[in-house]
């Protein structure tokens, strides 16, 4: 209900129209306010059409067939050898000595980064460590920087009572930041929330791009130290990092800049790289006296992963070569996927349909663009924003794939987010042959 | 550093003795002040003192060593089928809907409580469901009321920024809250954080005393209504439900005044009952619009159960007769230990040692008392203090157990919980009689 309302400020009367509820709040201002994940939204309407009987292709979800994409066997058969072996109490509070003592050698030997086992945690996926690095260090009232589209960044800063600094990438960069966006902000900020590769896009930082990022943090925590201020932070997700196509090739700002240890906490764990998003094994990294404050943070919030799980994940991790031939395999059966996709989206362009896409370059996503804002559907109506892209794409095409506004872009953004990890080899061309039909139909 | 500061204050000058770091804070407030667990501390000691090659009896942690307590054969071998069913990807973000259904049957079956799979969140543990109870309920600057001795409300507390209400508890009353010490409270609260059968004690709330606490807050809420504010909440942990013991019987909220269902947010599980807290499922059910709210902020923290794990669980729970049959004989071996202990304890007091202990009456604790302040150590010293006295049964006697300070109780109380989980039947005879050598050499 509006109601206006007389305030005196500053010796005048200010008349303010404000949203005054009937019901007293029932629940905390964080929950009276909270919204549910776009995409789980979505997901809701496609799983509705599949009951009706539809047939939909749900490329929505960050996820996995596991009878596309199993977890590797010797993983399994190791859980399966854990449980067997009745390890079913409590893990320590960040996580069994062996397996970060396994992600330690894993990260060395395969990322080129050296943490010891007391710099990691392990958490129950990545989610809760996103959660708790967030939460070890950004105040209320703290401003966080992140680009969009990116993955639930804004979540993350409204759970925290921070206010979000929002720099919308273009197609031209791939949709990653650049160090000329992020400069303008930078002093202000507590934290820079960055991914790569990145969930939505399937993009990559380039090193040049990184390198930029990095010494443009640096200098502004040399600034700091001198004024005795809180340090600027990068927290960079990069849970997608085994999974780089062709000659792509996965960059951290520690490797690039040493200096940079001291400011960086990484996102990392099995979720993606080996299928595994129900197995709940991922991990964070950074400096010591930060990755103590996240332990006591994440005791108490309890998301472990489970003790059989990450006894399991330690013995398979310590085989890297069983890691690098289920990389092999997975990378090339993801690659199937996104480069048919790619072909298939090149082809609609080039018949003259309103579409484009970015050639992959990692991760399970394809960048694709439906620039039907302005077409005519059968029934006369004329599309007029990206709302009715989707629902065109879901009624028309039987395709659901998740708009970029859901990822924080702005709302007349016409790209979007197709994820391969649910789908078969079979799905692209009859997918490809679904949206052709549909735009087909547009004027 | 401590520095002098002169404030001006109400027409006064006052003189204060502050803490000023010279270091910029380098994390979050809420991480820069975060207390560890006390308990996890204490382990600490005592795991320095076994990889010193001490015989130390560990009877510290909340937990189960699988050798003597193993999980439910049956719950294992349909992990087991689960992970080799393939079932590795995301659950859904309030459970699986299988398990879900199965908690409401055996909630309805066993416990005496109608709640549906929608008014049902799955967590990865029930430390989660603890955790989004709390951010959905309580703002910072809210008041929570909990009894001391209690399990970790202080952190929960803490991590909201709220303002805690601490009501210490008597062993007359057998350290359980009555409606008497909680009354005085009310009015100014938002959530009242309730445990039976409650960690640390091992004790229960009588129907009566349950009831009477129910009536206030259904008083309270009744005017709270009129005045249009916000209701008291009572968060109801109840995950050590199945454990009572002879004629003890577990009461909860909702089945002695159904109108409580509207302000009663449940946490359980399956983590003691069924000797499975590395499994990490359990979960929380209260009013659906706050168990969306819950789901909501869920989805962002990430403190999944895994999707075998809760497909299994389902499945097990399904099939009741199991259920009863394995709680039948982890029953009869936690009572063989709790009484075993509980009567080494009378046997010790007999004896003229300043010790007591409170009857068993559910979950995996015996209450103990060490009245042993003013006593003089054989070194001549003279034990003043719990500290002195936790100290002095580690080092003299072997045995490390909790004290009640470390559950919020005041730095002078002389009780402990003392832990079965972790045991063999051999342990005690064993531990009573490494206490009756070391209260020996007091004076």
């Amino acid at each position: 209900m509006k109601t206006l309302v007389l305030v005196y400020f500053c010796g005048k009367y200010l008349s303010m129209s404000l949203n005054i509820t009937q019901e007293a709040p029932k629940v905390s201002k964080i929950a009276e306010n909270i919204i549910g994940s776009e995409i789980i939204k979505l997901a809701g309407e496609v799983n509705e059409k599949i009951k009706q009987g539809e047939r939909v292709f749900n490329l929505t979800i960050g996820d996995f067939n596991p009878q596309q994409f199993p977890i590797p066997t010797e993983l399994r058969d190791e859980i399966i050898a854990a449980y067997n072996k009745g390890l079913t109490n409590y893990p320590p509070a960040n996580g069994v000595l062996e397996l970060r003592q396994a992600v330690s050698k894993l990260l060395s030997e395969r990322c080129s980064l050296d943490y010891t086992s007391d710099e990691i945690v392990i958490t129950g996926g990545a989610r809760p460590a996103i959660y708790t690095v967030f939460k070890a260090l950004v105040d209320p009232g703290d401003k966080v920087i992140f680009p969009t589209p990116s993955w639930n960044n804004n979540h993350y800063t409204y759970l925290n009572v921070a206010d979000a600094i929002m720099i919308e990438t273009t197609p031209e960069n791939k949709f990653m930041p650049t160090v000329a966006e992020i400069a303008p902000h930078i002093e202000e900020a507590s934290l820079l929330a960055l991914c790569s590769p990145l969930n939505p896009t399937g993009t990559v930082f380039r090193k040049k791009e990184l390198e930029e990022i990095c010494d443009l943090i640096l200098a502004e925590n040399l600034k700091r130290k001198a004024l005795n201020k809180k340090p600027l932070y990068v927290m960079y997700d990069q849970i997608y990092w085994p999974l780089t196509y062709g000659e792509m090739e996965h960059f951290n700002p520690v490797t690039l800049r040493p200096e940079m240890k001291e400011y960086t906490l990484f996102i990392d764990g099995i979720s993606k790289s080996l299928a595994a998003t129900g197995v709940r094994v991922g991990w964070t990294m950074g400096p010591q006296a930060i990755i103590n404050k996240i332990k006591s943070i994440l005791t108490h919030v309890g998301a472990w992963a489970g003790m059989s799980e990450q006894v399991a994940t330690a013995k398979y991790l310590n085989q890297l070569d069983l890691f690098d031939s289920y990389l092999a395999n997975i990378k090339s059966e993801l690659t199937y996927r996104l480069n048919g996709f790619y072909d298939g989206f090149q082809a609609l362009k080039a018949e003259g349909h309103s579409v484009d896409a970015i050639a992959p370059e990692a991760a399970i996503y394809l960048t694709v663009q439906f620039n039907l804002i302005g077409k005519t559907l059968p029934n006369g109506t004329v599309i007029s924003n990206s709302k009715e892209i989707t629902s065109f794409l879901l009624n028309e095409a039987k395709v659901a794939i998740v708009p970029f506004y859901a990822f924080g872009a702005s709302d007349s953004s016409t790209w979007y987010r197709l994820s391969v990890g649910t789908c078969s080899k079979e799905n692209v061309a009859e997918v490809i042959e679904n949206l052709r039909e549909a735009l087909s139909k547009l004027k």
